[in-house]
This record gives structure tokens, C-alpha cells and sequence, in this order.
């Protein structure tokens, strides 16, 4: 409540509503070491409605991690560690961010599903050193989102039985009481997702202690508990209402809430019993170090294999890692002809995932389709969670919020497919992948009009463009094996944001490389064909038309025009270089210059200028067949051509 | 069978597998004329998995609508009426374009909302002039996906009897036996929606007609018929396989099939009898008749009832609309001080909104923050349905696609809030919504960093412009009340798309403007402040940043500089006049350009050239108070006065 009135700004109502559940959570059950939020079998905990921040913040002040008062009180200021929403930071405890609702009950599912994994790959007979719960507070907008429904429906049928959900049901949202928009029997769905399922008062203590260690003893299903709370409770005259939900309570009511709650503490003050009573790193170290013990245990008996789990939660690549990637870029050299870059995906997949057992596939239900699925892929199933790929079903928004899940617990490099197209789906979890810093693969194929027959709901026309404007999201949209290969390793090696690989569906042409431009692809952009002396246009592309504008580069260069092709799979890398490569490609001189992509123009104008043109696409498609799509379209060598003789003409006037 | 392989392209099990209950459905149960696709009671058809579109094609040919063997021959080839999905083509018959999954879904229960929203309002005792059913068949794809859940936990609230969804229940999806990923009892979680839930064998007619008529029988829940069905039903081999998905059968396969079924017609030919027995011209003529006789008594005693409701069937705006809308502007320009370009679009819904009874809003749970709530809002509820406010609850996704199916209903003009962030959760409705020309109204809020304290996770950074890259799109963010007046104005006359209004949170000064730039705001850009003479510089701006440019256009202008600055409250318009007026507004002379928006940079190089300024934010936000985070970020007179020096300077060089 103070913090909430000092910021003026803020959601009161579900941290006094979960305050009850919270406290019996984190002192009586949660396994955690305050001085220690790295432990790797700490349980996780996930505020899915991340709006009660404020609670989070008191639970990690209060059990003893290093946030102190001085940050309590800087509540949603700028520069503060207790933002309006959490905001992941492991140093402090917090595991995930959240906000976006929903998001954060599908991260916990990818916590859960990562335990599991792991728990398959590394624990041994008396030794589970992978062996903790997730456990996540969820209220009635999360039960509302369709992410709830893709992620608890994917955790009840694999089984994931220690995750742990309360739900803050307290029948209020924004708008009021809930009954006017939302009256599903909750419960009920839950059991049709095979979850168990209780239903408790939220503020009896005891009663929520029960339903805890009834789901814990649970080991084969994923618990949902109901509590049914007030939002606000304390506050006398607000309790129940949506205004506690996003609004202070202002200073009489705050006044009146403490002394109905008998406190007389000032402000920011915690009286000293509260405090040790509160206290929680004495159990936390202890707790901890019945696991080092064991964990001493199990190094001892299985020598090779603790350094390899140490790895793997410590996110590094394996010593064979360069090898691999080495090997996968001569696989990708020797493809003797034309081939989809969604197949080239799968044949790097079949050179580096035996040799890296954190890779972990997967796809939305198109694994045919995305090529996802490598020679030594293992299916995860309900009884089996020994494997290394998931089908997600037809779940793309929850796949991508459960892969950032799995990304966070550690220990395993989460790739997962779809349609390009469908990456709207999972916007927000792409974004927010990103905003984590997080290590998502995101492989997307079906990349342009050239799929064909499926027609303009299939066919990504803005997409390209639009995943490339999320912040710290590195996007590969490949021209050629070689290419796709060293997308590949771009992203295993890039540890801090997401990576989107963009595969077409159909064939493509090897192109001519020599060893200097081979070097210079995981720059995101480099030289492919170059002329003598200055050109007198540069010709960019990137993926399918890439040879489309080769073929038209050298019809020009036969016709006596100096041009220049550029490559530029990943234009972030590529921007991220220093100004001096920057120029060595594309000459600031040079303003003669033809993008050529088979998506919006849009980002393009960045880099051909307001002389300059584009060849793209500003409408949606068409249902035909793709080389005809692409004809019609404008993506022809004829056309390319047409376009650097205009821009050579024009730059000459 | 046939047109699959013909085109050797395409989905032959869905429609296999669902031929039976269809025939059933329309034979015996759909309301329809097939030579007035138009008829305003009409029941709604919907397949919402889409890529069982030959179904849809066959049933329309065999019904009588115009669609030749000459187009089903064609099948997925371009040009052709049919598409690999199906696309919205009301002459034809079809409603909606199908093929996203799950979004079939939440479109019809959009349509069964319109239809009960329509019925309160227009009904009279012994004369349902509305009266129609909604349709709709859904397969395993649409039961995974989160939008299944929005719309239908949201259809089970307000009671849609009218709404009835057959689910291909063949538990076979694209990576084989879903119940290895989709474990549900889906027939349960429809129940804890509040529907009727049937099972039943989808092969077994008499089965399904009895199902049917249960649910017709049912007025206050909607109704789910679970059909057990075997996907690929007939073919000898591949039946109840996933290979029957996505892949034409083989001629093998067909020949083998069509021996099985005892069919010996060659392909694209229909037996006499067979054509004569599901034609259903004379039934459907017979079945409009009935309803013209409801109609002409319904003329007769409601006579000023009736044209108001042509006019709202055939979409035309009332006679009073110029009215409304001098009204709102002239509201708006007599706005005295500060205000959020939220509350401003509030005051002019008061205003339009009395006049336009089909202007119907609604929020995702932020009514309070979207400020979609009108003076003369009344809510709809379970039951009261003659409302013209609806609380979606949060579920935007669901929400945008209801949206779209109200608006492809007829009668409707729906608009919807949330905030500019969480439209990425809506995305691919979005999409939709402008694939199909719909005029669906989305109310962004809170659409930069300056909405403070609520963080990055809260704060719109890429949308802007990727809602921008979306085709056939406008987009409006409007920079005070005038604007934001012209851009209600124009998003409610715009009938071939949708509209995304993007207002702030916080207040925006009113700005001083001439009245011929006045009239010049409906043209999406114009000039606010110009100079004497050539501009030096040209500066643009939207939103919240316009008034900031201002400060610094009129500083600069103080120290002797001939500045310009456009305002540009949507793109897409400014884009689509004429040649003369973009060069009057923007001279291609004038190369020293700056833009300034709170949104990523991408889109405004093509604005303002390789040597142009662009002051905008690639970066996620902060939790903060808004102004400082606005100053933090650069969107200050003094960054803005910079950038024209340095624009200046940079083009004199």
C-alpha cells in the first residue's frame, strides 16, 4: 500500500488479495536460498499477473534477497529495480518478466517442462539433482487469455506434475466484476485439461497449506488450486472492488486499511519480529546445502557427467561445438543443387543436434512442413522425457512463451517452428523473448509468396519487416545452404535475444562464393558479386531473391555496367557492424542502389534512399503456383534488371 | 478428391472426413438461397479450418450458387474463385476467409453476436425479421489454438443459443495422432463454457441431424456437436491417416477410393440425379419468399423501422452523419486546454455515437484506460442483449476476430479497445480484418513510452510501425483533439478497411492551426507551421511528438531558420494523394528532413532519405515516470532544435 501511494501509480488489489497465499507459499513450501537466486534446483516462481509486482517485491525484501527498502521505495521510478512490472533479474529472484497476461502461466509451463527434461537426461537412482517445483500465481486475466488455454491443455498432456498453479480468483478485472464476461467454470476447464484440480479460500491459511501438499502429492498431473480471495483485502472501504486494481488507495483509506489491520508501523518500516520471522536465508542456505551434498555425491559417482550438467546450466556450447559448426558449413558447401532452405535447415539440424544435447526441437504441428525434426530426433511424450523434441500442437503463441520458459530454467537451447506467417500468433512472446535477453530459436518457413497454393492467409507479406522492429531480435533470412548453415550457428552461439530463422518452402540455387565473401556471412551482410572499379549501383537482397537479382547483376555486368550484389541475410548484424565494413559494402557514394525482397518495402528505404528503389511487395497475395506468384509479383532477374537500369539512369540525370 | 490431384495441391482429408455431417447440414438444416447470397437472414456458414475449402467449393456448386465446374477445376490456381482457402466472396457464398485456425471460430461467434444484437434491436413481436443461425465446423487445429478459447468462453457468457459448431473430432492433425499433444476433454471444456455439448459419429447422418435439431432446440447456451469423424474418409489406404492432411491421395488412391464409394462418373462430372437431389435453388427461393412475406408485413407496420434497417444491412451511413461529424470537429476545436488524445476520442464518440446506432463498442478489459466507454454506452449482458457496448474481457485476439465476423454480419460498425501493446496478441485478426476490407475500428491506447510507470513490457515500441506494414491498413495517431475528431471521422467512413486510432495517455496540448490546414487533415499529412520562402528543413512528426516538434520548429524559425513541419497523422493516407500534393507538403528539393515519432525508426527513412534525422526509440523502454522517460529517450524541443541544425548544416555541406 505505501508503496503503491509514494509512486502514486500502481496496482494494490492483487497483492493484498494473494498477500495470504504468498505467505503460506514462501514460508512453508517454496525451496529457495535468498543468498543464492542462481541455485539451480531452487524452485522457480512465476508471477504470471505481473501487475502485482509489488507483492513479488515485498517477498524477496522481506525473505532476505538483496533488495533492500531504499528500492521498495523507489517503486516504478526510473533507474529502480522494482519497475511497474517485474522485470527478470536473477540477482534479485525474479525469474521471469511478466505483464503481458498470460505469458508468464505459459513461461511456467516451459519451467516445468524443463525440469522434467532435465530430471529424465541427469538424475540417477538416489540422486535427483534436478528435483523442484514451479509454481505460478495467475489471476482471472490470465484464465481469460488464450495462452492459458494453449499452455495448460500442452502441461496436462505431458504430464507435468510439479507445476503448480494458484489462481487468485477473485472475480474482479478492469472492468468489474467478471461474471458479465467471463463465467466459465474454471475448475471444470481445468479438469478437461487433466490437471488436478481444489478449490480453496484463499485467505485460510491452513486450507491452502492442504491443497499444496495435496498437489505436491501429486506426481503425474499438473495442480491447479482456486483461491477464492478479496482484491484489496484490508482495505476497508475498497476491498472487492475493480478500483483497487490499478488505482492507489489514496492516503484515508491506506490510514483506515492499517488500522483495521492493527498495524502501527510508520511507512517502509518492518518492526524487527516480522522481520526474522520473515527471514528466510537461514532455511535457504540449509536448504541449499542438502542439495550441494548430494550434488558432491553425484559428481563423485558420475564424474562426466556433472561437468556436462554444470555446462549446460551455465549455458556454454560444448568443446566439439566449432567442430559441429564447422562440419555443418562443409555439409551446407557440398549440396550439389537446389534445395529448400527449410531442408537446408534440417541438414545443419543433422549435423549439430548429435553433438548438442541442450538443442531441443520442436514445432507448432508442422514438423513435415518446418523440417524441424533431425535424425536423432526423440519425441517427448507423456511417459517418455528422455527425448529432445516436443510437438507443441497447434499452439504457437504458447510454444514460444513455454520456449522462454525453458530458456530461462537453463540447460536447454529451445528451437521451434512454424509458418512465417503464424509468427503473429506468438508476437508477444517473440517480443518478449527479447526483451528477456533469451536464447529462442524461432524457425520460420513457408517465408514469402513463393509457398504458393495456400494463398494470401499463408502467405507472409509484413511479417518479414515486422519481426525485424523488435528490439535486441536477430532475424537470418537465408539465400542458399551456406548460408542457412551459418544462420544456424548465429544463433546456437548468440546467447543474449532471440534469433528468427526465415526458410523458404521452395528450392533454391547454390550460389557461387568465394572464400573471402564465405567468411564475411556471418556478418549479416557482405560483397556476393562485385564489379570492377566504383560501382555504379549496388543491387541488395536477401533469402529467395537473392539469385533472382544474381542472375539480373549478371546480365547487367555482361551489358557493360559496373553493379554490385549484396548479400544481407541478417540486416541487424549487419547494422551492428563498424561504419568502415559498413562502407566497404555499400558505398555512401554509390546512390544508385535496388533492394530486392519478397516482402513489405517498408525497413528497405533505410538503405536504398529516397533515389533509390524497391522491389517487394505492398499487397497480399494470391493462391497459385509460386513461380507464377513470383512472376506476377515482380521478382524476375527481367524485372531486377529493369529496375538497376532505372536506378544507373537516374542517378545520372 | 479429384481437384486436389488436378491441382496436385491441397487438403483432401478434412473434407473427406466431414462430407457427411455437412451434406446433412445442408440439406436439411442451413438456411440459404443460393441465387441471393446477399439475403439478410441467411444463416451463416463458417468452415472454420479453412484448408477444408474443396468441402466448401463442392457444397456451393452442388447447392446451385454461381460457381461453375469451370472454377472447381481450377481449383488453387490463380485467378481463380478457388483459392487453397477459402476467400470472403459473398457472391458466391462464402463469408469469411478461413485458413488462420481458430479464427473461423471467433468470427462466427462475431456473426451470432451480431445476429442477437440485431434481432433486440429490430424485432418486433411476430416479426423476426432477424432470425438466423450461426454455423460453424471446426477441426483439432481450431481446438488448440488460445483464440478457440477466447471466443468461446466469451460466447458461453452472453449465451449465443443461436450459435452451432460442429468439431471434425478426428483426432489427427498434421505430426500424426494429436493425442500425443492435444490430450483435452474438449466436450468438457465446453461444458465449463456454459454450452450444449453433444457427442456424436460424424459418419452416422441421422446421428448428426438428431444432434442438430437438439441444439436448434436450445435458446440460451451455444452448442458444440463433438463428430467423431476419420479423417480422409472412402480412401481404402490412407484413411484416418495424418498423410490424408496436406497432400493430394495419388491417383491410385482416388481410383481405389472411388471404386470403394461405387463412384463411376469421371472426375468433375456429377450424375443428374445427384445434382438434382442436392440442388437447392428452389428450396432456398421458397425459403426467402417466406421471410420477403415476414419482411413486407414487418415494412408495413414499422414503416419508419424498416429502411433504417437497409440502411444498416447495406452499411450506408445515417443522413445525419455530415451533422455528426461537423459536430465532433467543432467540439474538438473548441477543446480549451490539454488534454489525452484518449479522452478526446471519448468526446467525439459522445458526440457520433448518439447519432449512429450501429456504432458499437467495447474494450479487452480496459474500458476505464481505453476510454471506449460513450455517454450513451449500454452494455450488453447475458440478458440484455440490446446494448451497444460489449465487455470482451481480456481477450484480444478473440475480440478483434468477433469483431470482423460483426462486421462481415452487416449492420454493425464495431470498434474495440486495448492498449497498443497488447494489439500483437490481436495481430493476425488485425491481418485479417484487412485481407477481408472489414471496417473494424481498434482503439489503441497508451501508445508510446510516455504511459510511464508501467514498463517495457507495457510500452508500445515496434507497433506503430508494424501495424503500419500491415496492407490495406490505416492507421491514425493523431496529435490533439481536431485530430483525433478528423481521425474518428474518417476510420467510421472508411468502409474498405480497418482503422487503428492510437491515442495517448497522457495530455497533448491543442494546436494552433489555420482552416485551410484544417481541411487538409483528412488527407493524412499537411503542413501545421510553415515558413517564408523554400523550407531549409522539413520537419515531420505524429502524435505526442507533434507539439514538441512545434516548440523546436518555432524556436528554430526565432533564430532566422526557414523550417517547416508537417504533421502526419496517418501514413497511409498522406501516401495515397496525389503526386502535387505530397510534393507540396513534403518538396523533394528540400533534403534536410528530420522526423520525430515515439515509435522505432524503421518506416520514417523512406520519409526522410539517407541524409535525413530520424529522433525515435529501437529500443524497449523503461518503468518511469512518463515525461522523464520522454526526455530520457531524446523526444525533447532541444533534441529536435539539434537535429534541424545538424539537418541543416549536413545539407549545405
Amino acid at each position: 500500500m505505501d508503496a503503491v501511494q509514494q509512486a502514486n501509480s500502481g496496482h494494490p488489489g492483487a497483492p493484498m488479495g494473494m498477500a495470504d497465499m504468498a505467505q503460506v507459499l514462501w514460508q512453508d513450501f517454496l525451496k529457495y536460498n535468498p543468498a543464492n537466486p542462481h541455485w539451480w534446483d531452487r524452485d522457480r516462481f512465476i508471477l504470471s499477473n505481473g501487475h502485482a509486482s509489488m507483492l513479488l517485491y515485498a517477498l524477496l525484501h522481506l525473505t532476505g534477497y538483496p533488495l533492500g527498502m531504499d528500492e521498495i521505495r523507489q517503486f516504478r521510478q526510473l533507474g529502480s529495480r522494482t519497475a511497474g512490472h517485474p522485470e527478470r533479474e536473477l540477482a534479485i529472484g525474479i525469474e521471469t518478466t511478466t505483464g503481458p497476461l498470460g505469458q508468464g502461466l505459459a513461461n511456467a509451463v516451459g519451467f516445468a517442462l524443463a525440469e522434467k527434461i532435465l530430471a529424465a537426461q541427469f538424475n540417477r537412482p538416489e540422486l535427483p539433482i534436478v528435483d523442484h517445483y514451479t509454481w505460478a500465481l495467475a489471476g482471472d486475466g490470465c484464465m481469460m487469455e488464450g495462452i492459458s488455454h494453449e499452455a495448460c491443455s500442452l502441461a496436462g498432456t505431458l504430464k507435468l506434475g510439479k507445476l503448480i498453479v494458484l489462481y487468485d480468483n477473485n472475480g474482479i478485472s478492469i472492468d468489474g466484476k467478471v461474471r458479465g464476461w467471463f463465467a466459465d467454470d474454471t475448475a471444470k476447464r481445468f479438469e478437461a485439461y487433466g490437471w488436478q484440480v481444489q478449490s480453496v479460500d484463499g485467505h485460510d491459511g491452513e486450507a491452502v497449506a492442504q491443497a499444496i501438499r495435496a498437489a505436491k502429492a501429486e506426481p503425474a498431473r499438473p495442480s491447479f488450486i482456486s483461491c477464492r480471495t478479496i482484491i484489496g483485502w484490508g482495505a476497508p472501504t475498497k476491498a472487492g472492488t475493480a478500483q483497487t486494481h490499478g488505482e492507489p488507495l489514496g492516503a484515508q483509506e491506506v490510514a483506515a486499511a492499517k488500522q483495521q489491520l492493527g498495524w502501527t508501523a510508520p511507512p517502509f518500516e518492518v518492526p524487527g519480529e516480522l522481520r526474522s520471522a520473515w527471514n528466510h536465508e537461514a532455511a535457504g542456505r540449509a536448504a541449499e546445502a542438502r542439495w550441494q551434498a548430494l550434488y558432491a555425491r553425484y559428481r563423485a559417482a558420475y564424474p562426466e557427467l556433472a561437468p556436462e550438467f554444470e555446462r549446460r546450466m551455465r549455458g556454454e556450447l560444448p568443446a566439439s561445438w566449432l567442430e559441429s559448426a564447422r562440419a555443418a558449413l562443409a555439409a551446407a558447401q557440398a549440396v550439389p543443387g537446389a534445395q529448400a532452405t527449410r531442408q537446408s535447415s534440417q541438414a545443419s539440424l543433422n549435423v549439430i543436434g548429435p553433438a548438442l544435447p541442450e538443442l531441443l526441437g520442436g514445432s507448432a504441428d508442422l514438423t513435415p512442413s518446418n523440417n524441424t525434426a533431425r535424425k536423432d530426433s526423440r519425441t517427448i511424450t507423456p511417459d517418455d522425457d528422455a527425448g529432445n523434441y516436443i510437438h507443441y500442437g497447434v499452439r504457437e503463441f504458447g510454444m514460444t512463451a513455454a520456449m522462454s520458459g525453458m530458456a530461462l530454467h537453463g540447460g536447454l537451447i529451445p528451437y521451434g517452428g512454424t509458418f512465417l506467417t503464424f509468427s503473429d500468433y506468438a508476437r508477444n512472446a517473440v517480443r518478449m523473448a527479447a526483451l528477456m535477453h533469451q536464447r529462442v530459436i524461432l524457425v520460420y518457413t513457408h517465408d514469402s509468396i513463393g509457398l504458393g497454393e495456400d494463398g494470401p492467409t499463408h502467405q507472409p507479406i509484413e511479417q518479414l519487416n515486422s519481426l525485424r522492429l523488435i528490439p535486441n531480435l536477430s532475424l537470418w533470412r537465408p539465400a542458399d545452404a551456406v548460408e542457412t548453415a551459418t544462420a544456424w550457428c548465429a544463433a546456437i552461439e548468440h546467447d543474449s535475444g532471440p534469433t528468427c530463422l526465415v526458410l523458404t518452402r521452395q528450392g533454391l540455387p547454390q550460389l557461387p562464393r568465394s572464400t573471402a565473401a564465405l567468411a564475411l556471412v556471418r556478418r549479416g551482410g557482405y560483397v556476393l558479386a562485385d564489379c570492377q572499379g566504383t560501382p555504379q549501383c549496388v543491387v541488395m537482397a536477401t533469402g529467395s531473391e537473392v539469385h533472382v537479382a544474381l542472375e539480373a547483376v549478371q546480365r547487367a555486368q555482361a551489358e557493360g555496367r559496373r553493379v554490385r550484389l549484396v548479400s544481407l541475410p541478417c540486416t541487424e548484424l549487419f547494422d551492428a557492424q563498424d561504419a568502415a565494413y559498413r562502407e566497404s559494402v555499400l558505398p555512401a557514394a554509390v546512390r544508385a542502389r535496388v533492394a530486392v525482397e519478397a516482402g513489405t518495402t517498408g525497413l528497405w528505404w533505410r538503405y536504398v534512399g529516397l533515389a533509390g528503389r524497391v522491389i517487394g511487395i505492398d499487397r497480399f497475395g494470391a493462391s497459385g503456383k509460386g513461380p507464377e506468384l513470383l512472376k506476377k509479383f515482380g521478382f524476375t532477374a527481367d524485372n531486377v534488371q529493369r529496375a538497376i537500369n532505372e536506378a544507373i539512369a537516374g542517378d545520372v540525370q
